[in-house]
């Protein structure tokens, strides 16, 4: 690569392993490391890096902690499954009103979503279709076996969003999705048979190749999620009407 | 706190110290410490969570990693700033094909932002408006003075979402403009005018509470951005003819 975004990365008062930690970054990158490929050892690490095994010892603790590198006991140190990207990356479980998180959520969703199943609908390949109804069936199965399928449900969105070949969609699911199962398993069997209608429905405009019936769809699935959360609400605030 | 999202941080396979961090987090949530809070010293949390201070020790580090914890030297360690919110959330600097990654961040960008400045339009407080002129007046400086004002652009553009009090947009602001240091530096004075009319119309516009021009403006600002970028990829692929 002819440029580097690693200044980026840097910050001004680093302590050596948060400078030998951004070094063996810079090293997966140019090196094109990806997920499964194994890292040289702590000794050659030390010696290509000019500093101490202890130091290379604690850069890779921070890259495990940051879900960069993964340690297979016995085995060594190797790339993570989507190298750099944690779980809750954004910080959403430090909100005291989670409330009003779930709700800006939703809204987000609604601004994102429907462009996703839009665009989905006009680009998804064959095989695009094939992994989007099988995870659609997963959801499905999950709730038709009694199991907590949010799980699932998150996935088949991810789905729809993979089909717009656009990078950066896919990753914004799960954040968008945060509060998902934080309400989610509150809910009772009405959100659950609307669950499996209203992804049907978008299943099928996107499989049509109808961009607007899949926007629409998604639409109206996202409005029932929203109303759902908002009868969740009202059910909380009349649970707790002293509290403040 | 009469729920958690807790199980949702948490993994199969934990080593202690991992699961000493979730325990620290919970705690950290539970009584609602935020940025720039005390957290107990070690002794303390050892003997709460009833663990040794070793494993304190090494979960501490695990959160200062996460961005969660910072330590202040000879004071203690602090709930730090953003808590669980780090550069790069999604990992974007280990994507191998950066000029694909780039477009399809404009793409996004081109999806979220123009219901940004709409939303911002309809919902900007007095107090929002003032904060908004300034960040603008701050891009305008650093470009007059030839310095580098890529990071006042990304705040530029995070003020506006400030404006549509939805908690989740100035946080997926810093992610969807992650290319815009990588790329941008390399603009000529042409975008950076360009960028100075174009803020100017956004501006004008939420300060006019015109959700629709705000919209336009905002569009006709990322497109400016998407046309020079690909610009400088038609540029690049014709100064490697050879390389694939």
């Amino acid at each position: 690569m002819e440029y580097s975004q690693f200044e980026s990365i840097q910050h001004a008062e680093q302590t050596l392993p948060e400078k030998v930690a951004d070094q063996i970054s810079q090293l997966i990158i140019e090196n094109q490391l990806t997920s499964g490929d194994k890292l040289p050892n702590e000794f050659e690490l030390g010696a290509q890096l000019n500093v101490g095994r202890g130091s290379v010892r604690e850069a890779v603790k921070l890259l495990v902690a940051r879900n960069v590198l993964e340690i297979r006991r016995g085995k060594g140190t190797y790339i993570a499954d989507n190298p750099g990207q944690i779980d809750d990356p954004l910080g959403f479980a430090y909100y005291s009103d989670q409330l009003k998180l779930a709700l800006d959520l939703v809204e987000t969703r609604t601004v994102i979503e429907p462009w996703i199943a839009s665009m989905a609908a006009q680009r998804a390949s064959e095989d695009d279709i094939v992994q989007l109804h099988q995870s659609r069936l997963l959801v499905e199965e999950e709730i038709l076996a009694g199991r907590n399928h949010l799980p699932k449900d998150k996935e088949f969105h991810t789905s729809i969003a993979r089909c717009t070949h656009n990078l950066v969609m896919p990753k914004l699911i799960p954040i968008i999705t945060y509060s998902v199962e934080l309400f989610g398993t509150l809910n009772g069997n009405r959100l659950q048979s609307e669950t499996i209608i209203g992804h049907r429905a978008i299943d099928e405009a996107i499989t049509a190749h109808d961009g607007e019936a899949a926007a629409n769809a998604m639409r109206q699935h996202l409005k029932q999620n929203r109303i759902e959360l908002e009868a969740i609400l009202v059910e909380r605030k009349r649970q707790e009407p002293s509290k403040r």
